[in-house]
């Protein structure tokens, strides 16, 4: 049956789907101002995708966001949290993002001649120097971060200051070993940011939020839904987020199976988790599982997955439903997807 | 930029996005309509999720479809594709189906009381019982099929036959081993066919295609588009879908980064793969690629991605481009993806 308009419970929610524990996201944007608060959070919607949560947040204090792709900042633009926004990205589709600066307050990252160059003919108007800091992705040699700058600035843009994203040490278990590794990769950025100047230094994540204290501002995201990669760590965000099955049939040789598969779970850091058994596999539209206790399960019953990733996770639905344990509370629309 | 309304050529499209390359696919279709002409194949749009591709299927003939989402299912009625639908799926949200009875020729897979309960009071008119053939996920006991349907006839439904699904056989790669394996499951799945009664048999997958000679159709998806996992084995059908990417980095250390991620591309499989060198790894919006020869790629250069896994990756997709080379021939928009 296809769901009321306004669904109350869970049971009224076509699974599958994603639901946000109320008071578990609460508590985790809790956590995280209490740490940085207003603009030493910079949230990154790629792990949410929603202009809902980016207003919530926004109602919190963190008016500054970071997008990973053009088509997220179009939207946070277009919902009316345009007041600082970073692509927080290299791209050469930026052009779109100029026709929109007079309605946002726009900032790209480059990291070469090129995308420089695409910024100036894009008609963007600030710049952040990505700066490569140890994770093999973009950023530039910081040695050549002046240069950069310098030639930005000749061809008329803000250049605002640098970013680099220390992304290889999210999951360093060890606090100790992650303050010293974050403190080392800051120390490049903070040698580049002498040679660019402007006073924003931005970078860090989810997994080094309280770690990286050099950061001017902290590019966090998954830290308000969290999943089951995230929670290894000593962080003080719990899992707000699940995927809402149902089971759509009862094995007598052991096993439960349930409609949501990889096509509504990220799996790129592994299967799903679940607090009642085992999960034995995910296909495209099922997961099987092993109940502790088989007699437990019918037909009809809903089961939550824990995610191991967030952002895909996210990316895959059109809306996730803000849940206070069975009452559906509201819906979120899924509003930044694709490119 | 945002994309011309009617991109000429592959610089024209926004990246990241799907491209499929039209002799391949018209190839990989008349491989197998030299096989399974006509109704012995009842494509899969699980795998494409696109009415552009169903409609050019059914133009070769192959007008009855299945599907594993009461989305999928709505989606091709709307399209007027509702000849002989099958939902090859347990689901329990299938009132939503009768409701369009009317309008489409609806079957509903059934392996339980609940199940075939849900189709009865939904008003879906005709199911299949779906058996349990040795893939760990839904069907019935081979021994319960004949009780099923019986009940399911005694509530007026029209119990058109069996199904079952040799997932766990696909990737058996020595194709002697295959047929036998195969075989043996059909036999199962025959037996059960004979208690219950009807005319189909449906089954099988693009991995045993032409090694399951026992059902009386075929519920192949992938065959059309492909993916590096179905390439393993002895397969007449060559990879038409790649996944189209910007290098938006080039670092001195030896890599390149391009602007398709985990969010574009299926990872359940594991990584793409790409012609020109290794994939390092995948990020939500970027893969690091070692190039073979670095001093080959500049910024702006487009790559292309080979998926593992075809289902998944089209469904992160608004739509594909069909093209021939460099130039784009038409749009199929991704319009039955959710849920």
């Amino acid at each position: 049956m296809a769901p009321p308009a306004e669904p109350a419970t869970l049971t009224d929610l076509t699974t599958p789907t994603l639901v946000v524990e109320s008071a578990v996201f609460d508590a985790n944007c809790a956590a995280i101002d209490a740490v940085l608060p207003g603009s030493a959070l910079r949230p990154h919607v790629k792990a949410f995708k929603s202009t809902a949560i980016a207003r919530r947040l926004a109602g919190d204090g963190h008016t500054a966001f970071c997008a990973a792709t053009a088509r997220e900042i179009e939207g946070l633009a277009a919902a009316g949290l345009g007041d600082d926004l970073l692509l927080a990205n290299e791209s050469l589709d930026v052009a779109r993002l100029g026709v929109i600066a007079d309605t946002a307050a726009i900032t790209v990252a480059v990291d070469s001649d090129e995308t420089l160059d695409a910024a100036v003919a894009g008609g963007v108007r600030a710049v952040l120097i990505d700066v490569d800091i140890g994770l093999p992705r973009c950023g530039c040699d910081p040695a050549d971060a002046g240069r950069l700058a310098e030639r930005a600035r000749a061809a008329g843009l803000d250049v605002r200051g640098v970013m680099g994203y220390e992304g290889h040490l999210m999951m360093v278990a060890d606090r100790g070993e992650r303050i010293e590794r974050v403190g080392a990769a800051a120390a490049v950025l903070l040698e580049a940011a002498g040679t660019v100047g402007g006073d924003v230094v931005s970078g860090g994540g989810t997994g080094t939020f309280d770690t990286n204290t050099w950061c001017t501002e902290i590019q966090a995201g998954s830290y308000c839904l969290m999943d089951t990669q995230y929670l290894q760590l000593d962080l003080p965000f719990e899992l707000a987020l699940t995927v809402l099955a149902t089971v759509i049939s009862v094995s007598p040789k052991g096993w439960i199976v349930v409609n949501a598969g990889l096509k509504a779970i990220g799996m790129d850091h592994g299967d799903p988790s679940w607090s009642h058994g085992k999960v034995l596999f995910c296909s495209d539209e099922h997961t099987t599982l092993v109940p502790d206790v088989l007699a437990d399960w019918r037909v009809g019953d809903q089961v939550r997955l824990q995610p191991a990733h967030v952002d895909p996770t996210v990316a895959k639905h059109e809306q996730l439903w803000l849940v206070d344990g069975d009452t559906v509370a509201d819906r979120w629309p899924v509003d930044l997807r694709g490119w």
